[in-house]
């Protein structure tokens, strides 16, 4: 299977500059062992990294599949991402969502002048690609995809340069999209580096996985179970190939110790992570043990946070 | 009376480069009028913009008086910022702090290996003169002083580098230093920019005193009304000289309007604000009308917020 280059990542560097955030990285001075730094990707336009992925596909189109427009299936961050690269191009959008998706994420996406089709949830992967067909719409998935893997690694080259003597690059894994094209730049531009994907304990089907040598499937039920819904996915056979290349080992952290991390970022970093995004920092904390030493980098991948949640975290 | 140049907020710059955070400019897709940028300076080390004016201050001293040490009076951000600066070059701070200051924010200062002194409020001032005297320190003043101005400064520079077709600048006013740097760079660098301070209604003195074209008092219990706990100092002549030069209006936010901002400021900036740090998003979202139209850049000054009432504001 052909895997991302770092040649593939640096031409999406170009195509998503000036409208994805060049995030800094942030030292965390507060931080006893002296070694970590965010890399704040929930401070993008649409609260997530996934700009850097759906930008790069939709700018990667041909002028006329873009001018047709694009579709694709998510109820979340990804969602938001398409319609608003979308709307950049000035070109039509159509996000299939599940009927159970919260309001309040369908209206941001629809705020993106996106049109948004509800379908139950275990149709709206069928529907985006026969409104593909039925449409001329090109289907812009969440990962699998190389281009959303490239545009993802963008952050990974960013990472380097901006500390290139980073030693551990925190990142969490879902469908595996960022943690492919995150591992993918750190592992030509600081090959010393040691990429540490994490998941929720909840949703480790890709921590058994890579220790089993090839994928597994957890039940959907199963997965749901972790506050951080934006790591219920499972990485296709394209993010497993590039996950097995440029991981070097998996850590899982415990709900409590997402939560704890969401509070920790929003008063020590003041950082707005929602769950999936605090996992990074969970492990640095709580997984100190079972982590490399060295100078850190955890990326907070999103900042969509239920504010109930984050209140009653405070509170 | 001389004033802080664009040639010594540039100089500023290059000593705090590597140590303040260069804080991007992150434009927010969620509103309306689509003309708002966010300066994030809540993610500087310390949690505000403060460590850009203690480090040049600090980083300005010949050898031989930064090795004897510095001294300051502060309760707040700047406590914490001279205490950083100098633990970055390795010689003793002294930081008196008024016996009523949160035991918090005196943990924090002495985190960073300060010297705490703590006296009643009344007497903080004139004890680090008193300290300064006595031990041969240096007192880094909170704002009243060239390098404190031009330190600050470096903020502006970076907002007339990242965005040269600003239209208008929000910068909260307090002791001032911030708003008399920020507003001596755009000034230089975006000659047609406008400038707007914004304060509390309820600790407005500044607003009054460039009125009537001279500083005034307001009784310390009265501006201790306000939350926004970080803008409740007075101009000094020199920043008040500068505030009249560099300022080209003023703009009032109530207490509520600051608390809402604080909350839009983390769902949708996904960025802990300070009160102090949120009056510039405050005016921006209900002072539209007192304000010129474009290109806006809002400074966001600090994070450092009490946890109980960011909570309160979320659930």
């Amino acid at each position: 299977m052909e895997l991302v280059t770092i040649a593939d990542i640096e031409a999406a560097a170009k195509r998503v500059e000036g409208v994805a955030v060049r995030t800094p990285l942030l030292f965390q001075t507060w931080d006893p062992r002296g070694s970590l730094w965010l890399k704040p990707e929930n401070l993008q336009p649409i609260g997530a990294f996934k700009l850097r992925g759906a930008f790069n596909a939709v700018a990667s189109l041909d002028d006329a599949a873009r001018a047709r427009g694009v579709v694709t299936y998510s109820s979340g961050n990804h969602a938001q991402a398409v319609a608003y690269a979308a709307r950049h191009f000035g070109v039509p959008a159509v996000i299939v969502v599940p009927d159970i998706a919260p309001r309040v994420k369908v209206e941001a996406t629809r705020a993106y002048g996106a049109e948004v089709v509800q379908v139950p949830i275990d149709e709206h992967e069928a529907k985006a690609h026969e409104l593909a067909a039925a449409r001329g719409l090109t289907l812009v998935p969440p990962f699998d995809h190389p281009a959303i893997i490239a545009g993802q690694g963008t952050a990974g080259l960013e990472i380097a340069e901006d500390l290139p003597d980073v030693e551990v690059v925190l990142v969490p894994v879902s469908g595996g999209g960022l943690a492919s094209g995150v591992g993918a730049a750190i592992r030509a531009r600081c090959p010393r580096a040691r990429v540490i994907g994490v998941e929720p304990e909840l949703a480790a089907d890709a921590t058994e996985g890579l220790r089993l040598g090839h994928r597994v499937d957890w039940p959907t039920a199963d997965r749901a179970r972790t506050i951080a819904d934006g790591l219920r996915a499972q990485p296709s056979d394209l993010t497993f190939a590039h996950l097995r290349e440029v991981v070097d080992a998996m850590v899982t952290v415990t709900e409590d110790e997402i939560r704890d991390a969401i509070r920790v970022l929003a008063l020590r970093a003041r950082l707005v992570a929602e769950p999936s995004g605090a996992v990074t920092t969970a492990a640095y904390l709580s997984r100190a043990a079972e982590l490399p030493p060295g100078r850190t980098v955890a990326l907070v991948s999103g900042g969509n946070v239920d504010p109930a949640l984050l209140g009653s975290l405070l509170a």
